[in-house]
């Protein structure tokens, strides 16, 4: 199994051990849909390399599976992430602020904060600050001020993303969530939402994808000038 | 042509002259789609029965077509809404407030506005007050807290509906705009949008039915309690 | 934990405690998506501030799990809604008519009617009156006639609601369900079906929403004028 | 160019001139996206196979094109229908009754009445008796019952559908049309709406297809017991 | 509980009882969503009335309840129906054909079959005729030629319908089931496909409704003329 | 500008002066969208490479411009197909048989024929075959057995495609059309009928994808063995 | 039960028994939705006939059921493939390559590579050489320039199809995967984005279809020149 | 027209004059759906007020409309972009690529580049550089390498955005195009597949946003750090 090509071919799958030097982290796994001892081979390897190890949308019970095998992984159940780093990081300047709509939506917003933190981040949280009660979020908007990037997670009509950019200098990553019902069509009211936003300076990313929101941030924030 | 079983029949027609007893306000008739000389025959035959006239969604060649032969007929070239009436009204106590998002919603606003004074109602209206910039709706919290009923037009994101129902204690009737391009898919972003706000005490009517809101609102504005 | 700022941060979340005054009902729990510990401590936190608590689409296990700690919690099991009132309510004047297509749309019904009890409406009930036998809503005519607004509750073709205004002075509000299956897409046919109605004075709420269609009633029975 | 084998083959066509024998009725042509000179040459072939011609669809700029060379092509402008009849047709026993919503769906009602004609049904007309006053169809329900089969045409939210198959014995065939705007989607609230129905007895055809609704009223009155 | 208005109040439903004298069968049930209990009582009542009853979607457990206070239920678990027969049917003149394309689609196509048969028809089956080997249609071309009225239960693409309607003089009713994967979408495909078809002739009903297909080819055989 | 790197960089344009080697044939241009004089240079450029040319979806009148400065350039006006072949080709041996549903997709069958002829392949057409009328395609089952590629093009239900391969040994290639209206949905339902077609040996190119469709069944025919 | 007419009747399915003279393989069964017992039937008939025996889409668990009466059946659990060669096959000379994007793919991957071996093709596999790393593909041109026939399997954006093609000569067989979560709506934006792809040469099937892909493949590889 | 709140009350239009400030740069305006005196107003008001003016979506009529009246206005009328620079802009330090896939997504690339100078970035552009051909692409990935921050402008299926991103360090924002035909469904396709891609460090924007992917990524490069 050589890696001479920059990935490390497993038969079922090739590592791409090239790519923290090409993009600057590890390759990331995204679980569902694998076959847990491919998962687990994977992440045996990964750890092997010395690289950093993330598992997006790992369950608990996958995860309780590789735990056997694998004591030094860790793991967050709310945001469903497995992880290990290789060594400890020096965290970047900024502050990524990472806020969500409503209780319904966290478990998203800390797969983005998880996100963050192992890739070395400082995060604030504001949580439940959606526009039904709009003092919530005025009474937070000096976080808004100071953050370098936000992330807004929202599930049902997604509007606190165009709230939240039409208060902040620094970009704003938008995550929809399924959280909602009906014609929430299980997340796509909230995209749509956050996509035709009235203010710019916003950006979007998948439905749930809080990993997503929060790698990107992470990017920016490590952005030299 | 007998109006006794509550409507006139025209043969192409019915013209439901029972509606003004049965629901307050007489037949409002949607000019799309249907033939010039039909569409004349029955306004003049509304305007003979010494009902109120309105034809929604009227476009301005079509006007003047049944300007020649109707003279009375007025016009709202911004509202598209042709009407007459048959006499004064006096005007109910409330007064309904129609908030405008943005520049490109005025259109729909306006027909909402104009079908307001039609039926008898005192309108007010804070047009442009969209999320982006929120300090021109928070400098307006009074205008909100004073109206009996609130009507909010809105396409793109359609968040404002959410935020304004935040403040209010009054119903608030959410109009989403077919304004946007791209995946605001002629107004269904802010339509499933504002079906899906957090904040409760919101209706929604079709995309771009500024008349459909104004009937409504004019309803609850003439409840007697 | 303060409440100065007009809300109460549980870290997790920030109870909008300013609510009441603002809107004239406290805030209103959607139980879904949410971790079952949080949602004790938001309903305890509540009960304490002696507001009416009222928890939408509570299934009966997190009921149950709730009520061991928060006896005082009563249950509606066939509208879902869990619910505590801090004092009791004197009635409205006006009284609310909740109707319903059929037998499989009783649920969100129920769902309108108990939330508008809760808020202190006098509600009365006109189950099972579909379009396919019209008599047994003909024979309810003079009911339709006397409430002060009208709430019409159908899944599949939600062919009510249009009918149900024809007939009706007061403000309709159409709560299409997800009862149906195939082309009924989920409550999608009779969303739309009730968003193009063709007779006027109806707005509509999100599909399955039984508890928004009560909410906004109460705010119109309660209308001053 | 030999019509053994059951079709007629102009290279670009092959006229299908076993139909008659095998369906009752002669191919019926759909005009648009047709290159003019092919639809001139089958509509000649079709007169010269002394068949009965059905063009459908059939815009006027393209109906005077034809009839230059074809001076027997009747054309009904309401209905967009060319015809030609090669022999009279004796009427069949049973009447069809053709309902529309409103008089925005004429042309497509047209098109169906127009399509019964020319296949020798005796045709009764119902228009704009939509369920907004629902006393104009209520004042005609022994047209309902006396008709062998029935026809209904709507548009927006489709509803007459279900109501006349509640009161009908006979079959009903539902034809949505496009008229509406906003989320009617081009009449998909009607289509939706109509598969959904909830009195049985209803049948549905594609959105503004009056002639397939005509045609397969046809086939029912025909029907031989 | 008196049925002098044609229908039968019980509090939460409203049987309607006029329905055998205007639409010619009794009120069918359609149980999914149904609170159990209501739907005993309902199905007593209406053999209380000696009325047929049938019980369309019926799952086997539902079943089993009902049957051990209704000892005379009976059951198809393939079409999931149950039903009773107030007395014997005298069978209609005409045959009606019903067409399956595969033998996934069995249980729709006996849902239709069990319709028919309850409601005094007489039927033929010809199962598993899809397109992807005509020739087993083509060997039973003489059925299709027969039958007075056929119906065509396919999922998939749905292409069956079409074909047989053009070898077809008879009615076709076309029935999209949800069999398939992936964009079959649950039955859309063949329900565009059925509703888009180039062959005259077909009508069509809600994916999976064999129900409704076979209670509509009852009414077409049951046609005087 | 050099095309040293495998393209040629025209500053809007980077022309693939590769792909010939690459995939068998050069760079194809996609006409719409292109500003005109961009689109001149890049044939322009084309041609002086010794490129065969081929410019798809070319409207007339584009044509007409640049037809003016390239003389060399041909025009199929049906197909909407500019080109200009370098050099004379060498036939295939294998045939090509390209199958239209109706005449209104003879554009786009044309389209694919235009595209196989400018690549080398001898092409035969079966036009207006269409599963109305089965007995025109069973007449020429021959043709499908001989062919070693076949096209099928199809709009409104697309059903020709599942019974062409049902028939045929060769690999099929559908095409859906936009042809029909209202809901085969600019040729979705064609689409999705081909996509979920129940005879195996069938893959499907975009809507109007004549190109497309024509240039994989000339890799096909062009296979080595 | 006799296989005079080129199928055999069971009754409840029509076996296609002359699927191989005509199709060149036997008739392949879709297991889903199909009795249990019907299935059995089907095989064990399919068998007797000495046919090759291909059941698609079988859970394990039906497996064990048939596999209790059908000893020689065999059982791909990964590619959910069962499976009887009647007789050894000879290879063609082709190959062809199956590439997955992702180790998430690789279910469907295999349901291909499994039906190709069936089918008698030899397979090379390319697992895990998404576009996130794209040298992963670029260390392997060299097996796409050999394979005669590739299959690309991909979920979420599918952009491995496009990539492939730009580099091949062969024809290119995409098949969309339903991995992915939020808006990759099971598959669908996949599916759209092959359909739309920018490179000539390939060609779709439906979501999740490796069997489809592996049947057309193998079509092709087996073409004579 | 004080300003004194932030903003400058036009009556039909509040313009947030506090917007620079808070934001960082002036209102922009949209330009389509105004009425032309009151875009005529907005604009010679933001230039009175020596703000950054900034018109998208501007059409070529509409621009010499305002040109007259204000002739410092400037236009660039690939990117449909009026622009008047308050006062010379010291640029930033880093750079943006702009990369559009095809010749046809140039018009939005532009649109980006524009927003981006206007707003005192440094932009490299390279253009044209699809998957189709990936050599284009590889031959310029020391650009990629270098830029601070990237924008990827695809139509068609998109594919692009993820290839980009797995070559790039710095973050990568998408835009979809409505470039395509058929199932591109004016830019569905590509937005779906960006939004799913399989690289991390990728957000999206509205399809042809332009204007706000050049925004967000001024945000980014101006972030401090």
């Amino acid at each position: 199994m050589s890696v001479r090509k920059g990935f490390c071919d497993l038969g079922f799958a090739k590592l791409d051990t090239d790519r923290k030097r090409r993009k600057g982290f590890a390759e990331v796994v995204y679980s569902p849909g694998k076959d847990k001892k491919h998962l687990k081979k994977i992440a045996q390897k990964i750890i092997n390399l010395k690289e950093d190890l993330l598992l997006t949308k790992l369950d608990k019970e996958t995860f309780s599976f590789l735990n056997k095998s694998i004591p030094v992984l860790r793991y967050n159940p709310l945001a469903k992430i497995g992880y290990f780093l290789a060594k400890p990081k020096k965290s970047f300047k900024g502050r990524v602020l990472v806020i969500s709509a409503g209780t319904s939506d966290i478990a998203i917003a800390e797969e983005a904060s998880q996100t963050l933190e192992v890739m070395g981040n400082r995060v604030d949280k504001l949580y439940d600050v959606g526009v039904a009660g709009v003092h919530r979020l005025m009474s937070n908007v000096n976080k808004i001020k100071k953050a370098k990037v936000i992330i807004v997670v929202a599930g049902m009509e997604g509007a606190l993303a165009s709230l939240v950019s039409g208060l902040a200098k620094s970009p704003v990553i938008a995550v929809p969530t399924s959280c909602g019902y009906g014609s929430s069509f299980s997340g796509l009211a909230a995209l749509l939402s956050m996509l035709n936003g009235c203010s710019p300076g916003v950006t979007v990313v998948n439905i749930d994808n809080g990993f997503g929101a929060g790698y990107f941030a992470s990017l920016i924030n490590n952005t030299p000038r």
